[in-house]
């Protein structure tokens, strides 16, 4: 059930809306964000490559503007790239054509919390700062699960994303500030610079919350790092590499 | 109060009795352990010389074997060493012999909860791999809040100690195996390889944990580093290296 794009055409992007359909009770904020309004800032860890062979197929969670699945395209790997906003499949469609690659991602309008997938279709499964918006526990462990499920028999899981940094004044005071709201330490309110409204809720994680997550939903721990991101505000902030095996 | 130790007279070390009297109720398993099995594995991060004044006087807070006095020692500052082990005390001032270092260590045998030293007394105050065998939180906090009335204003607090390693399947197994014994996650029980008998109890912090036992000790988070140290018995283990300044 893949949903193959020719780039050239945006237009006919296969929209999964029965998928995009069974979105947690939470309102989604990234259905109708601008593209260019969509984060993306951590940059493709090379670790990923030791966990994929030459024919590998990979698909790409969330691919919002683009940046992983068109440089593991440009690397010669056969991917796939969904994303629940049709901007950014389209910005994603369009930077594979600028870029010039010799083939180009497939794509497909939505949700990691039931991928439009066989099981058992992909090598390796990446999300990029992807987790990180998605507000609930349970939708989380569901997307990990449905990662394993269309996962072959020892594919593997990239995650890069960000970890709680308790020792900056500035996330600190946003964990505790918005606590009462979000429910869960760690989570905070991201506002929108111009109109000073709620633009989303973010969550950082802690070493144990993403590590239960992978054993809890089929993955052994393969690889783990800490390591330090910069948001586009420019704040750096603590992350994590993981790499669970199916 | 301070107890000036010519180190080739070890049985002179002033045994501060009447603060190692006012330890937490848990019977401390480190006053009488044989020196040589204090572990002593991490390694002192430079960071803490851009914090420390060619006159700095140091207080080494549980000096275990010696190795951070005699290496701050070495470079020429007024270290005094405290420890409630007189074994590590003689260990210490042996090393300072053999090391042959212009300025001795000044030695205390005290307790880090009650410190027999005045306001105000030292610049710098060095935890290396110390807070993780306090067992009881109270008791860590007391040790801060302590390390923060002797130090002068603007002194700085620099500790070193190990992170919650949730990654390994080692680690978390001990975490989860401990907890009904332990209360507190993160902590563990270390056994003693030849008998097999709990030796002591071992704390893993997070970093929200060492982050708020400084602010709520009167410090502010001035540096804050996530390390990877080795244990003595060859695993590799999340750590933090943090400077404090009152």
């Amino acid at each position: 059930m893949f949903c193959i794009l020719d780039p050239s055409y945006s237009e006919s992007i296969y929209d999964c809306r029965e998928y995009c359909g069974i979105m947690s009770k939470h309102e989604n904020p990234w259905i109708d964000v601008e593209g260019e309004d969509i984060p993306a800032t951590i940059k493709l860890d090379p670790v990923l490559f030791r966990y994929t062979h030459p024919d590998a197929h990979i698909l790409d969670v969330a691919c919002a503007t683009g940046n992983v699945s068109i440089e593991l395209a440009s690397h010669g790997f056969p991917v796939t790239s969904i994303d629940i906003n049709h901007d950014a499949l389209e910005m994603t469609a369009k930077a594979a054509i600028d870029t010039n690659i010799p083939t180009h991602p497939a794509f497909a309008r939505a949700t990691a919390i039931a991928l439009p997938f066989a099981d058992e279709s992909f090598d390796v499964v990446v999300m990029q700062a992807f987790l990180t918006v998605v507000v609930s526990k349970e939708d989380r462990s569901k997307i990990i699960h449905e990662a394993c499920r269309v996962l072959k028999t020892d594919g593997h899981l990239y995650i890069a994303d960000f970890g709680q940094t308790w020792h900056s004044a500035v996330y600190r005071e946003r964990y505790l500030r918005d606590l009462p709201v979000t429910k869960e330490e760690g989570s905070f309110l991201a506002y929108d610079e111009k109109t000073v409204e709620v633009d989303y809720t973010a969550h950082h994680f802690t070493e144990k919350e993403l590590v239960f997550l992978l054993i809890e939903n089929g993955f052994e721990v393969e690889f783990f790092k800490r390591d330090t991101f910069v948001t586009r505000t420019g704040n750096r902030i603590n992350g994590f590499v993981v790499v669970g095996k199916k």
